[in-house]
């Protein structure tokens, strides 16, 4: 397929302009994707304003976004399983399938991944990619692009509550509740959790998390997280806290709130690298804490569970704007945190 | 039984009295125990020095020692699987059976445990003992008293070993190189670990560690711990660590010297609540990290490991002596730490 | 508390008597419970029809029931965690918690259990029982009795989902549409699972089966089985079946139902000690397959999961009886097989 | 490279002919190996006799052999990892690296895979082959070429060990001394075994098992199985049984010989497709059963545990040839069972 696509391509800090460019050919295992939605995530607004996350440093011109489904429109001479017209969600991070960690089915350890939006890759807020074919799966008829793009961050939650080990019936506590926080709470939900308390500062988000599934939430403002916890629980705490809000605080309150025998899982990462945990109450109450770093073999699993009714995503999309919308997009993330949760673009 | 027999007392900070008193009688599912072996333990020394450990507090008279093995002498009225004569180790918790943490079978997790040599509980520096018969385990006929207690601190490293998920041909850190960082090896080893790496300051537990079965070894005065790791791994380093030292600095190195997807074991207490920990090299890595409180189920895999002579305890056995001696015996384990690794009283 | 109670007792194959007896005195570690509803097994109609199942052989008159929940009414002498007034689930089995098992955590394998309603244990068809309080597990108020009954036979597919290892998203084949069935499908529904397949041969039952979860129903009596699943999951099969129709052509129709790498549990007891299974396909799809023997640790995840009104059990309880009509509901539940599933007593 | 080798071809049932062919192209991705070392397996004595296995037809002239080591001679143009001159061992499945299973981790159940010797594949009885880069695993100076082939059948005894969860300290029983039953045992003792009951019907592999680290034999001439094992376990029968003789007695006797909560791990095929099994002692039971399939993930933790001296597979191997003696080779593999284990032909 020739021609020339727009794409909206961050060529400073801050600075977003819409391009022109061609549109990418798919290589013999690729298929090209017309873009239909693509969300905002935290990781694309840290490159807007710092230019780089850790290692991942924002070297030349780039395109974000990688919270991404839309339409085979062509595909690579190799691809059998599937079709042009298909309706897809894109797994952003194409990974070797050859390394120790790709064999063991940890794929999102490999050292060899490509994935959408981190430097020097390109992502997804322009109308076409190309990505390869084992990356894309099918969405239901019923299923709208906007709900497929989210499949995205809702694996983040899904794997958390995987390394977790949530059970049926059990208490999780949820620290933060961003976008991934919130998401959080729909895979908790998926897998049976009983009570799901959500712990934020802002009320604004607090009452989202109601709408995703939270049974309880704590306001921070009002209460310590903690003794609130220990409330909610008639002094039993938590099985399962899960950090997303990514910093020290919240990491010290994950590991207090659990149970003796409870697991906390750890995905927000703080700004500063080193927090004070208590080493004690690990030890005495054989705690176990699992990292998260993106997720692995979630998207089949995540067409399946949104494919019903039970999860509800809509309370988190704040806002639908165009591929021309998105350094509006950007700065709207920045300026209105306590009014906008989830961004998505519509190419 | 009737009669009297004698204890070592602990009557005040550092004052240690033999003292005669009651042998006791048995309850109806216990056993009384003619003590013939009970090593001292580091929590030994320590309440002697502190008179507390955490929330425990000598608060009369204690007799101490938790790691012992003996011969049976009497049985309750309803203990129907053993018999007078037989020889056998103690398992020094005895935990209530009932609740959840028992019923799910982590009862290392029981509130209600009593642990010998923990107050208000006395323990093994006596003649006999009186304790519940599901906590005793028959040793074979070539297995030592000496070696059949040591199964106790044996227990802690292989508690360790298992919530490490090790598996066959793994590299395994050792972080500290007293009786339970040896034990740790014991264990690694016994579950076929391919490389152990132990890491001290003290050439001679160094030296000890390879006759326990270490493959390397770090001392921590020449060599920066991670580097060295990396240096044996050729950059690879550790699938799983367990810290036995019981300070921070060495948690950090744990967690530093482990792998992308690596484990880490946490078995010794630091002396500090808050250790400094990065949350990012959890995260990006993935890492889990899994607290170790004593130890569960491990009795019966014990006297199996140790039946045959593969593995060796003997390197760290450097004192034998009376219980008459129990207070010297302190003593040497306080003012002579760099000749003393682990001393068997033999009432 | 003294007095004179009312017993439906088995006095002779198929002959129940209403007798009347003493009201037994709990021991310092049970508690007396005002029976309230206590639902018929089929495991009770069989000692009612046949005198045994298995080893367990009915020798002399018995009160069978083992579903059952009801009010505290006196506490033994060393009873701390419960009141009497408190409205209680009843876990049947009285292990021992000290035997390997017991340790272990899987005390369903205690080989000193005593089962309510299994020879020689008296069960719960009855006015008041003694039972030991550990097993014993407070119920929400809003929760009835008939409900709270029922957390015994949900406890066998809980146990049943937990050994099959059910993931959020997964397909999951259930054999049998009997309680034991239906309770599967409100298991499974629990844990997640996107699509629940019943399969049976009486389409009263799978009518009740769909109100009770499932997603999919196979009548056997239209098509075979396994094409019916494949047909169903367009062709992948299953990830999970649970095999609890109790007969040899619905193991192997669990068995060849399930996807390469899927899982197989076996909870139905076929009338015959053998049945023809293919090793080919377990081996060559590397198949798990795990026997299930009632439960362990389901009680409190049953509570948690039947406080909420997610899960219905209402579609099982087709009849409610009387005491006095105890061998009414026997015959009832023989003779009556195709509109009768679960009969609740209200003594 | 160019040039011509020799390779062993069948091309008919039964009829090796040594023939001259032009040596493999490395593609991209791919080394060329210079063959040091084939292990002649069943399964390809299997073809040469009957032509297929299962689904997998003989068709046309077809080179046998896929237990291999061997030297790089010749590298694709895009492989980094290795270098010309490394001796390595092959792990002969080239699996597709995207579908859900590889994804998964159990690449071993990759319908795509491309299996050396299996229809239709040549494999490695020949001068040279090419295989992908990531399939090859370099082996320490001081191994054998003939030890590295034998990382293969290996490896199916170490992924039966895992599949079945073995722990150090447990007792397992080994249905079937031939070279998989043989390299179970040695998967056992590396994982900690302290049993390993080896039974067959020839003394002549009994003796070899007890080489191999078996510490208990049973001959089936001389005693049931299922009674020895209760007799050398006291009773209590084993942890864990493998079945690797692929008939059905041997899968039924492997279920018995199992003690209540315990595994059973089936290996091999017996020749018809249904055997007898009794499902009440599945149940009654909860045991766990595995089939297993080839490996995965086994090639890394081969090299490394038999880098060491703590395994010795030297009892196994009978015959060494060349390949000018392959066609020998097939027939005294099947007409000297009795004095004939492992024969490895070195080209």
């Amino acid at each position: 397929m020739n021609g020339k696509m727009k794409a909206a391509v961050l060529v400073n800090l801050k600075q977003i302009e819409i391009q022109e460019m061609d549109i990418p050919a798919p290589a013999a295992d690729e298929a090209l994707i017309r873009v239909k939605a693509v969300g905002l995530c935290g990781s694309d607004v840290h490159y807007y304003e710092h230019g780089k996350i850790g290692p991942y440093v924002v070297e030349k011109p780039i395109i974000l976004g990688h919270e991404a489904a839309g339409e085979i429109v062509a595909l690579g001479s190799g691809v059998r399983h599937l079709n042009v017209g298909q309706r897809v969600t894109i797994e952003p991070g194409v990974t070797c399938g050859r390394c120790e960690h790709c064999k063991s089915g940890r794929y999102n350890l490999c050292p060899e991944v490509r994935f959408l939006a981190t430097p020097p890759h390109d992502g997804a807020f322009c109308e076409y990619i190309a990505i390869r074919a084992d990356f894309l799966y099918p969405i239901p008829d019923h299923m709208s692009y906007e709900r497929a793009a989210l499949i995205e961050p809702f694996s983040v939650g899904l794997h958390a509550v995987r390394r977790g080990k949530l059970q049926p019936g059990e208490t999780v506590v949820i620290m933060g509740m961003g976008p991934i926080g919130m998401l959080a709470i729909a895979a908790a939900k998926a897998a049976g959790a009983q009570r799901i308390i959500g712990v934020d500062m802002e009320s604004f988000r607090l009452e989202k998390a109601l709408l995703m599934g939270a049974t309880h939430t704590v306001n921070l403002r009002d209460e310590d997280a903690v003794q609130a916890i220990e409330r909610i629980t008639g002094g039993r705490k938590a099985d399962l806290a899960i950090e997303t809000a990514g910093n020290g605080r919240a990491a010290q309150n994950a590991l207090a709130s659990v149970r003796r025998g409870g697991r906390v899982v750890l995905v927000g990462l703080p700004p500063q690298n080193e927090t004070a945990l208590s080493i004690p109450y690990i030890v005495d109450n054989e705690i176990d804490m699992y990292g998260v770093f993106r997720y692995h073999n979630t998207y089949p699993t995540g067409v399946e569970l949104l494919s019903g009714d039970s999860i509800d995503l809509e309370p988190i999309i704040t806002d639908y704007m165009s591929l021309d919308e998105t350094a509006a997009a950007f700065e709207k993330a920045i300026h209105e945190k306590n009014s906008t949760l989830k961004i998505v673009i519509r190419p």
